[in-house]
C-alpha cells in the first residue's frame, strides 16, 4: 500500500485536542476499520507514513497501534506486518463514515411495562438554586442552618479520621451513628431501641422504599393515608402492591374504614404526629385500634415520622412505636427536615426480626450509606449541636406559623382560611371564593410562588379546596411579601 | 381516691435518669392506663400527691398530665378533675405490668416469600475495622489514599458552599460533577456523551439496582457471566427476572452460546475491560456480536466498568459503549474502586431516551444524592488530584502485582499458580494440590487470610479449582508475608 492511497484513503478526522493524541488516533484508526475504510485482511499503512502525515511522533502511533491490537482489531504476522483482523466487521456494512460508527438500527429496547407506567406520574422536584421562597413546604430553615458549625465539626472529624473509615463500611450504618440515634429517639420520642434495630438510609425515601421492595409481593394491598404522601403512595406502588385509600378525619386514619376496605392488608402507611397532609395528631384509640388490627392481621405498619419534633403546642407526642407490643410497626425518620435536605441521611427502626434481613436487602441496593457523612452526623449529635438546632428551630417556627397566621388573617380574609398549625413545617389554608385548588395553586405560582394545591394528595375521598402553604423554610419578611402576592393572585380573577 | 391507694396502686418503675422527668411520669402513667391500672372512668391521682410521692415539682406532673390529655388517654372535666378516658383500653387485657405494654400476640408479619427466598444467599461483606489486609479484593489501596488533600478539599468546599448547596439537590446528580464525568469518561475511557446523559448513583450497585428494577419485568430472561460479579447477579434476580448463566473463554461472554440460550434476553450483564472475575478483556469481535445481538433483540447491555482504570500493559481498553450506536449499552462506572469505598459516589453513561424516566426512578428510590459529597468530589476531579492519584495507583498496583506474582513464583510453586494480573485490583491463583477451592480458601481463612474460592462466582459452568486474590490493598510486606502464610495453610492438609 502506497503512501498516497493510505493518505486519500483513510481520511480520518483532526484531533480535538481533548483527548490523548494516541487515543485520538486509534479511535480514528477503529473507526476506519468498522466502517469498511480499512477491510478486513487489509494491510494496515505503516507507523512511519501516519506519523508523517499528521505530524505524531513514532511512539504515538506505536500506542495506537498497540491498543487495535491489544483490542483484537489487527493482528501482527512476523516480519510481514500488520493486518486488520478477518473477522472484526463481519456484517456490519459502512452506512456512515462517522468514526467508530457502527451500522446498527436504532434499538427499541424500553423500560419495563409496569415501570413506563407507573413512571409517568412520578413528579421529579426542581433543584433548589435559591432558598427561603414562599410557600416551599419541603425544605426546613436552610436560611438558619449553622452552615459554619457544619463545616467546623466535619473538617474536625475528616481530620481525625482513620483510614478504615474510608474502607468499606457497615450495611446497617455507622455504629456511633446508630448509638446517636438510639439515644436520641429513645430520650425524645420515646421508642425503645437497641442500636442494632437502627438501620441508616440515605433519607426517609430509601427506608419507605426498602420496606416496599422486601415486605410486599404483587397484589399485596396497602393501606394509604387519603388525603397522604403522594411519594410514598409512589414509591409503594411501584412495587406492585395495590394501594387501597382510607380516609382520614380528625383522629387520623379511620381504622374502621380500613378494616372494612382491606382487612387482610399487607401493610398500612401512617404518619401519626403530624398526618401528613391534613396536620392532625392519630388519637390514642385510633393508634390502639391500628395496632389491634395489624396484630390480628399480621400486618405491618409504617410509623413514618418526617417532622414530628416540631409541635408548637405542648410537647412532641409519643411515637406510635411506643406502643408495639407485637412488633409489627416499623418507624422511619429523617434528618432532611430537621436538619438540610442534601444531607441525605435518615433512619429505620426496626423490630428485631427484621434487622437481618433488611440488612441484607440493603447490600442489594446501596451496599451501605456514606461513612464519612454519617461519621460527622454522629459528631453533631453527640456534641449537642443537633438538639440545640432542634429546640432553635420549634421557637423560630413557632414565631413564623403566627407570622403567617396573623398576615393571612389580615390580608386572605374572605378568601384564605390559614390554618394555624400547632405542628410541623408546612399548613393548609382553606379556600373560601375558588371551587379548584389546582387553578388556584396554578394561579399562584404564575406569582412565583410555591403552593400545592390539597387535590394532589387526595385519592379517592375530596377534600374541600385548600393549598398546602409550606412556612419554616421563609423568614418573616418573605412570609409576609408571600401572604400579599397571594392575595393579590387569589382575589385577581 | 386516697393519697394512700395511688402510692399503692401504681408502683410506678423509677426514673431512669436518661429521659426529661416529665417524659418519664407520661410513660408510666400511659403505662398504667393501658395495663388496667388506672381503669376507664377512673380518676386520675392528683398532680400533688403525684409529686409528693415521687419528688417531683407541681410542674413537671402538669406537663406529663398536659400529654396524656393531648394524647386523648385522659379528659378533664371543668371543676371535677381528669379522668381516665373511657374508650382507650378497651378490649386489651393486662397481661404484663411493664409499663406501655400493650397485650398483643407477637406479630406474625413476614417479609415477602420471594424477598425471603433471594436473602438467604446475600452475604453482608464485614465492616473494615482494619486495612490493607492480605488478600482483601474489593478495597483499593486505601492505606495510599490522599486523606489529608481529601480533607483540605472537603473543608475548602464546605466553607465556600452557598447555603443553596445545603437545600433540595437534583435527583440526576450535581451539574458540576455530572460535567467533570462526562470529560473523565470522554478523556479516559472513549464514552462521548452529554453531562445531561450522566446520573449519579450511589456507587455501582446503585446503578445496578436501578437498572434492574426499572428496565426488567418478572421473568424476562437476562444474560449473566459465569463466572461473574455475584452481587449483580443477585442483585438483578432480586426483580424476578431469570437469570441466564452464560459462559465466559479467554475472549470473554461467549455470544453464541448466550443467542442460543436466549436470544430473546432482555439484558446483558458485562464487564468487558476486565471480566469479574476471569480478567479477561473482551475482545473486538466479541463486542461487535454483542451489540449486534441487542440491536436485534431489542435487549439492553450493562457494562460494568469497576476498575477500568488500572491496566498494567499498554494503555486501558476503549469502552464497549464507544461502539453503541444503537442506543442500548448503559456504562456503569464508580468511584469506590477509583477513591475510597466508603464515599459511594458513581454513575451511569445512558442512552438519552432513558435520560427521563431513570430520574423520575431515581426520585421514588432516594430523591438524590448527597449534594455536599458530590461537591467535593467535582472539586476533587477538576483541580486534577483524581487523574493524578488514579496515574500514582497504576504504577503502584503494577507494582504490587510484581510482588506478589514473584512471592508467589518463589513460595507456592506447585501448589498455587498466581496469574500476573494484566488489569484491575484483584487475580486469580490456580490451585494444584487442592481439588476444592472453598476447602482450600477455608483453610487460608483459618490462618487469617481473606481470600476467596472462585466457585463462589460459578453458576452453572464449573471452573479449575481457584482462588480470588486482592493485591491493591496490600501493601509489598503485607503481601510477602500472606504468600508466606497462605504457602503454609495451603501445605498443611
Amino acid at each position: 500500500m502506497s503512501k498516497e492511497e493510505t493518505f486519500q484513503d483513510l481520511s480520518l478526522n483532526p484531533p480535538s485536542g481533548k483527548q490523548d493524541l494516541w487515543r485520538w488516533l486509534y479511535t480514528e484508526l477503529r473507526g476506519a476499520i468498522l466502517d469498511g475504510r480499512l477491510k478486513p485482511g487489509a494491510r494496515m499503512p505503516s507507523t512511519r507514513s501516519l506519523a508523517m502525515q499528521y505530524s505524531l511522533s513514532r511512539g504515538t502511533v506505536v500506542v495506537a497501534f498497540d491498543q487495535l491490537q491489544a483490542e483484537g482489531y489487527t493482528r501482527t504476522e512476523v516480519s510481514a506486518g500488520t493486518y486488520v483482523a478477518s473477522g472484526v466487521p463481519d456484517g456490519f456494512l459502512p452506512t456512515t463514515r462517522r468514526p467508530a460508527a457502527l451500522a446498527l438500527p436504532t434499538s427499541k429496547a424500553a423500560l419495563s411495562k409496569r415501570a413506563q407506567q407507573f413512571l409517568k406520574d412520578v413528579e421529579v422536584m426542581p433543584v433548589s438554586h435559591s432558598i427561603g421562597k414562599a410557600f416551599r413546604s419541603y425544605e426546613p430553615a436552610i436560611d438558619l442552618f449553622p452552615v459554619d458549625l457544619w463545616a467546623r465539626v466535619a473538617s474536625r472529624v475528616l481530620r481525625r479520621a482513620p483510614r478504615s473509615l474510608y474502607a468499606h463500611g457497615n450495611a446497617a450504618g455507622y455504629q456511633p451513628l446508630r448509638r446517636a440515634i438510639a439515644e436520641y429517639v429513645g430520650a425524645s420520642r420515646g421508642v425503645h431501641c437497641s442500636p442494632e434495630q437502627i438501620i441508616i438510609t440515605s433519607g426517609a425515601q430509601q427506608a419507605l422504599d426498602l420496606i416496599g421492595r422486601f415486605i410486599l409481593s404483587t397484589s399485596d394491598q396497602v393501606w394509604m393515608e387519603d388525603p397522604g404522601y403522594s411519594r410514598a403512595l409512589q414509591t409503594l406502588r411501584a412495587t406492585g402492591a395495590r394501594i387501597v385509600p382510607i380516609p382520614v378525619d380528625e383522629d387520623g386514619l379511620i381504622v374502621k374504614a380500613g378494616r372494612k376496605l382491606a382487612p387482610k392488608a399487607k401493610l398500612a402507611y401512617v404518619t401519626p404526629a403530624n398526618q401528613f397532609p391534613m396536620g392532625v395528631t392519630m388519637s390514642a384509640d385510633r393508634r390502639l385500634e391500628l395496632l389491634r388490627w395489624a396484630a390480628s392481621a399480621n400486618a405491618w405498619i409504617i410509623e413514618d415520622e418526617y417532622d414530628a419534633e416540631y409541635r408548637y403546642f405542648g410537647r412532641p407526642v409519643a411515637a406510635l412505636q411506643t406502643l408495639d407490643s407485637c412488633g409489627c410497626v416499623i418507624y422511619v425518620g429523617t434528618f432532611t427536615k430537621m436538619l438540610f435536605n442534601a444531607l441525605r441521611l435518615g433512619f429505620m427502626v426496626l423490630p428485631e426480626r427484621l434487622v437481618e434481613a433488611f440488612t441484607s436487602a440493603r447490600t442489594l441496593v446501596d451496599l451501605h450509606p456514606p461513612t464519612l457523612d454519617q461519621a460527622i452526623l454522629a459528631e453533631f449529635i453527640t456534641e449537642g449541636h443537633f438538639g440545640h438546632h432542634l429546640r432553635r428551630m420549634r421557637q423560630t417556627y413557632a414565631e413564623r406559623i403566627d407570622v403567617l397566621k396573623t398576615a393571612a388573617d389580615k390580608h386572605l380574609n374572605g378568601v384564605l382560611d390559614v390554618v394555624h398549625a400547632g405542628a410541623g413545617i408546612r399548613t393548609l389554608g382553606w379556600l373560601k371564593t375558588w371551587k379548584s385548588d389546582h387553578q388556584a395553586a396554578q394561579q399562584a405560582q404564575k406569582s412565583g410562588l410555591e403552593v400545592t394545591p390539597l387535590s394532589l394528595f387526595t385519592t379517592k375521598y375530596d377534600q374541600p379546596p385548600a393549598l398546602m402553604l409550606g412556612f419554616a423554610s421563609c423568614n418573616p419578611a418573605e412570609l409576609r411579601r408571600g401572604v400579599s402576592v397571594l392575595a393579590t393572585a387569589l382575589r385577581s380573577r
